[in-house]
C-alpha cells in the first residue's frame, strides 16, 4: 500500500498506543503536521514552547507507556533537550521528531534559517546522542527499517529517541510492505544470575526488596507483587519511584530514604543481610545524601541492563526478564518485618492560624482520592508529598533524579491528556511555576480539569534550605497567581481559591469535590522559611555534598 | 593576592565590561552566586527560566559587547542551549557558566541529582561543543589559564563559550599572579588578499558593498564608514545585520533582500561587477530564498575567518584585520548609484478603520526616536520592521538567521539592562510572546521601562504564510495580554494600551511619549491573515524551499 513517509511514521506511532502528539509548529514540520491532524486516531496538542512540549510528552508517556512530540529544526529541538534528558535519566520513552530542511538544502550546505549558518546540518542530532537511546535520519530507503528500529528501542529501553525527518522525505510516498508490529524482547540465559540471588536469599535472615522508578517505567507492578507474594520478602520503596509498589499491600514497609526513614524501617533495611535493589537507584535525593548504613557493595543491584552482585555484572538482561526469572526462585521468607502504618486521618485542627507545611500535607493526605494521579514538583511539594500514603490505584509522578524545576505543570498537561477522565492533582510551588507557567493556557484550551495547588512562599525555598536562606538570588517576583486563568482566557473554566489557613484549605477541598467538572487553581500562602521536615534534612545533605 | 576562583572568574568577567549577570539559581551554583552578589561592580539578574536567561544575556551582549550567565548543572545548562546556539549562529559573545557537582562527587561517579544517573558527568559539556567557540573545565591548577583563554575566545570570535565550574573549585583560594588583560589580535599577513580585492575593484564599473551582522558583532561600524568614505563604494545592507551601516549616510542605498528589494537597488546590486560581501551572510531569510540574480561565486566573501574570492580561501584572518587592511586600498569609485530614499512621514490617515500591518509600520516609522533601540521578533514584526529607516544612533536587533520565536522579549530585558536610560522598543507578536512571556516579570522587578508592542492576530501568522493558512496547528489560545503586567505584579509600573485603529495607535504613541518614566505595553489587534508584503513573499519562498 502506498503511503507518505509522514503517514507511515504516524501509523507506527499510533500502533504503539500514542493518540496525542505534542509540539510546536515550524516551517520545517508544517506539511508533516498535516499527516497528524488529518488522522482520526491522533490529536495534535500545540504547546506554548518546546520545553513545555517535552515535559508534556514525558507526562503523557508516564501514564500511557510512550509519548511523542514534534519540533522544528534547531530552535525547536534544542529547546526540548532538557525535557528529553530528563526522560532519559528517569526512563520515560518519548519519541522526539524534528522536522528538518530538505535533503537538497542540506546537501547544498545552504545558509538556511535555524542552522548555525555554516552549512552543517549534523550538529543537533549529535547533541541528542547522550540523551537518547537511539537516533535516526529518515530517508525513503531506510524509513521502514529505521522508524521501527528507534520506536522499538524507545519501548525496550524506556528512554527517548530522536528522529530527524527532512521535510521533503515526509512527503515522499513509499510502498509499505508490512504493518509495524512491536515484538517482545528475546529471552536471554539468566539462570546463573538467578541462582546467585537464590543462594543469597537462602542464607539470609532478614531479606528486603528496595523498589524504584524502573518498576514504573517498565510497568512491572504486577510482577513485583507476584514475586513478593511468593517469597514473602518485605518491600521498601524509594521516593524516586514512589508508586512502584502498592502501599496497601501487606508486605509494604514504607519509604526508605536513608537516615530520614522511620526508625524501624531504617533499621530493618540498614541491617538486612540480603538487600535486593529492583529497578531502583540509590541517588542523593532518594537517600538523603547516600545516608544508608548498609554496605552498597553487598546489595544485589537489579536494574534494567545492569545486574550487579559482588563482582558479577551483566549489562544485557532486561529488568522484565529478570523479574520473570526471579519469580521462579523457590524461596519463602519467614522473618518478621515492620509493617507500613498509614497516617491517621484528620490528624489536624481546622483554624484561622497561618497554614504550615506540616498541616498542608496532613490535610492533603485526606484529600487524595483512591484513583487520583498526584504530580509533585521537585521542591517543598515533592519532599512533602512523597510521604503521602497512596492507594493501590493512585499514580505518583515526580522527577527527583533529574529534578528540573518547572517540569510538573506541563507534565500535568500530558498526564491529564493521557486520561482526561481521571483526576490529576498537581502540587507545585511559585518558583517552579514561573518557569513554565504558560502551559496552563494549553490546559484551558484543551478543556482538561486538573486540580493545581500553588504554594506561594515567595521564592525558591528548596534552594534556601541548601544555601542562601536570605539571599536575594532565592527571591522571585510576587505574582498575582489567581489571575492566571483570566490572562489565559480561562476565567469561566477555572475555579480559583485563596488559601492561607487550614480552615480555608478545607473549604477549598470541599468546593473542589463539589465541582469536579471545573479546573481548580488554589493559591496556598505559607511562610517563606517553612518547609517539610525532610526537605530541611535533604537541603543540609546537599549543602554538605557541595562543600 | 589570594582570591577564590569564583572571585577571580568574576574579576575577569568584570574586566571585559560585564556589569550584569543573568541566570537561575541551583544548588550547584549557589555559593558561587555569593561571589557575584557581593560585588559592587556587578548585579545578579535572576531570570524566570534558563532559556530566557540565555536570550537576555544575548541581548545584553548585543549592546555591551559581551554578556554572561550562570546556570546549574544539567537541567539549567540544557535549558539554555537554544539561546546559546542562537548566539553562536549570529555571533554574539555570551559566557555561559555552569555550576557543577564537586570533583569528589564526579570522580566517585555518584548518582547525583541533575545527572543522567549513570555516573557520567561529561555529556552536557560535549553537547555544548557544536554551539560554543571554546569550552573549559575549571580546576585550581588551570583557572588562570583557562578562564582568560575562553573569555578571549568569546571576544575574538564574538561567539559564546561554556565554562564548567565544579562548585568546590569556585570556593578554592588561589594566588592570583596577574590581573586579567585582554590583548588584541595579532596582525597576520593579508597583503595577498587585499591586492586581489584591489585588482577586482580597479577593473569594475559598478562596485557595491553588502554589509551584514558581523559588522554589528565586531563593532566595525566606524571602519566600514571609513572604507566607504575613502573609496566611495555604495552600500546595501541585509536584514540580517540591519544597523551595520548608517542609514543616514550618503553612500547608503538601502536594504538588499533579493527579489524583494526596491527595483533600482536590486538592479544595481544584481548587475554589479564587483560585489564585496563584508561581514554578511546571504541566508534564505535575508535574500527571500536566495533570490539574488548575481553569481554568488563571483562575490568577494569577506567574513570573519572566512575570506573567499574565486578559488582563494583563508580561514584565519579576522574581519577586523581585514577591514583595517581594506582601508589602505588606493581606489575611488566614480560610478553613480541609487541613493536611499527615506520614507515620507505621516504617509497615512488617522481613522477608526481596522488597523493594517502596512499602516502600523508606516506609523512606527514616525514613532521611532533617533536614539531608540528597536528589537523586532522574527515573524510579522521583523519582516515589517527591517524596512524602517533608521537614524545613525539607532540600534536594531533581530534574530533572522537563528529565528527562534520568543527570543526578543527576554532579549529586550538584556538590551534594556545594558543601558537602562535608552528607550527600547520591542515589536513582537502574540505567538512568539507566549513562549517566553514570564520574562516581563523580571522587567517589572528590575524597573526597566521598555515599550512593548504586541501584535494580537490570533496565531502564528509567519507560519500561516508558509503553510497551513487555516490549519489548527497555527492557532494559539487567545490571552488577555493587557492583564499581564497585573499578573506579574506591575500594575502600577506599566501603562497599558489597547489599539485596533490608526487613531488609537496614535493616541498610544502620544501617551507613551508623555510618560517616558513608565513601561508601556500596547496590544495591537490586527487581522489574522494581514502581514507585511515582504513576509508574504518570504513565506512563499520558504514553502518552495521545503517542497
Amino acid at each position: 500500500m502506498k503511503k507518505r513517509i509522514g503517514q507511515y511514521l504516524m501509523d507506527c506511532i499510533s500502533a504503539v498506543g500514542v493518540d496525542k502528539v505534542f509540539g510546536v509548529p515550524g516551517d520545517f514540520n508544517l506539511t508533516f503536521l498535516d499527516d497528524i491532524i488529518s488522522r482520526d486516531d491522533m490529536d495534535w496538542i500545540g504547546n506554548t514552547n518546546e520545553l513545555n512540549a517535552s515535559y508534556a510528552a514525558d507526562g503523557y508517556a508516564r501514564i500511557k507507556g510512550i509519548g511523542a512530540m514534534v519540533t522544528t529544526f534547531g530552535v525547536g529541538e534544542l529547546s526540548a533537550v532538557n525535557g528529553i534528558a530528563g526522560a532519559f535519566a528517569e526512563r520515560v520513552p518519548v519519541i522526539q521528531i524534528t522536522g528538518a530542511p530538505t535533503r537538497k538544502v542540506e546537501s547544498a550546505g545552504k545558509y538556511v534559517h535555524h542552522s548555525l549558518g555554516e552549512g552543517n546540518f549534523d550538529d543537533y542530532r549529535k547533541m541528542y546522542e547522550p540523551i537518547t537511546t537511539a537516533q535516526a535520519y529518515i530517508t525513503p530507503e531506510n524509513a521502514q527499517i529505521e522508524i521501527p528500529r528507534v520506536i522499538k528501542a524507545a519501548i525496550n529501553e524506556k528512554r527517548p529517541v530522536h528522529i530527524h525527518l527532512p521535510i521533503d522525505v515526509a512527503a515522499i510516498e513509499i510502498e509499505v510492505t508490512e504493518v509495524f508490529q512491536f515484538d517482545d524482547n528475546q529471552f536471554k540465559d539468566i539462570e546463573k544470575y538467578i541462582n546467585m540471588v537464590k543462594e543469597k536469599l537462602q542464607s539470609a535472615d532478614h531479606p528486603v526488596i528496595i523498589v524504584g522508578h524502573e518498576i514504573n517505567s517498565f510497568n512491572l507492578h504486577n510482577k513485583i507483587v507476584e514475586f513478593v507474594e511468593k517469597t514473602h520478602i518485605p518491600v521498601a520503596q524509594l521516593s524516586l519511584g514512589k508508586g512502584a509498589f502498592n502501599e496497601e499491600h501487606p508486605y509494604y514497609m514504607g519509604i526508605y530514604d536513608g537516615m530520614l526513614a522511620e526508625e524501624r524501617i531504617r533499621d530493618y533495611v540498614d541491617q538486612s543481610d540480603a538487600i535486593l535493589n529492583i529497578g531502583a537507584k540509590l541517588t542523593d535525593s532518594a537517600t538523603a545524601g547516600y545516608s544508608y548504613q548498609f554496605d552498597v557493595d553487598d546489595v544485589v543491584m537489579m536494574n534494567h541492563r545492569n545486574f550487579k552482585m559482588n563482582e558479577t555484572r551483566n549489562e544485557h538482561i532486561s529488568l522484565s526478564e529478570l523479574l520473570d526469572a526471579l519469580i521462579s526462585i523457590d524461596y519463602v521468607n519467614h522473618s518478621d518485618f515492620p509493617k507500613y502504618q498509614r497516617p491517621k486521618s484528620q490528624d489536624y485542627e481546622l483554624n484561622h492560624d497561618p497554614l504550615t507545611q506540616a498541616t498542608y500535607f496532613k490535610m492533603m493526605q485526606d484529600f487524595i482520592k483512591d484513583d487520583d494521579i498526584i504530580i509533585a514538583e521537585q521542591g517543598t511539594s515533592f519532599f512533602g508529598a512523597y510521604d503521602l500514603a497512596l492507594y493501590s490505584a493512585n499514580k505518583f509522578i515526580g522527577q527527583p533524579l533529574w529534578g528540573s524545576i518547572g517540569y510538573t505543570l506541563p507534565s500535568t498537561l500530558g498526564t491529564q491528556m493521557a486520561d482526561p477522565n481521571r483526576r490529576n492533582v498537581l502540587l507545585i510551588g511559585d518558583g517552579s511555576l514561573q518557569l513554565t507557567v504558560q502551559e496552563m493556557s494549553t490546559m484551558i484550551r484543551e478543556k482538561v480539569k486538573p486540580v493545581i495547588f500553588i504554594i506561594n512562599n515567595d521564592g525558591y525555598t528548596v534552594e534556601r534550605k541548601i544555601h542562601g536562606e536570605h539571599a536575594a538570588y532565592n527571591d522571585i517576583k510576587m505574582w498575582d497567581y489567581k489571575l492566571l486563568p483570566t490572562v489565559f482566557g480561562g476565567a469561566d473554566e477555572v475555579s480559583v481559591h485563596d488559601v492561607s489557613t487550614s480552615e480555608s484549605l478545607q473549604q477549598a477541598f470541599d468546593q473542589i469535590n463539589d465541582q469536579p467538572q471545573m479546573m481548580h487553581l488554589i493559591e496556598v500562602k505559607m511562610g517563606v522559611h517553612d518547609a517539610p521536615i525532610k526537605l530541611n534534612a535533604i537541603g543540609q545533605a546537599f549543602a554538605k555534598q557541595n562543600g
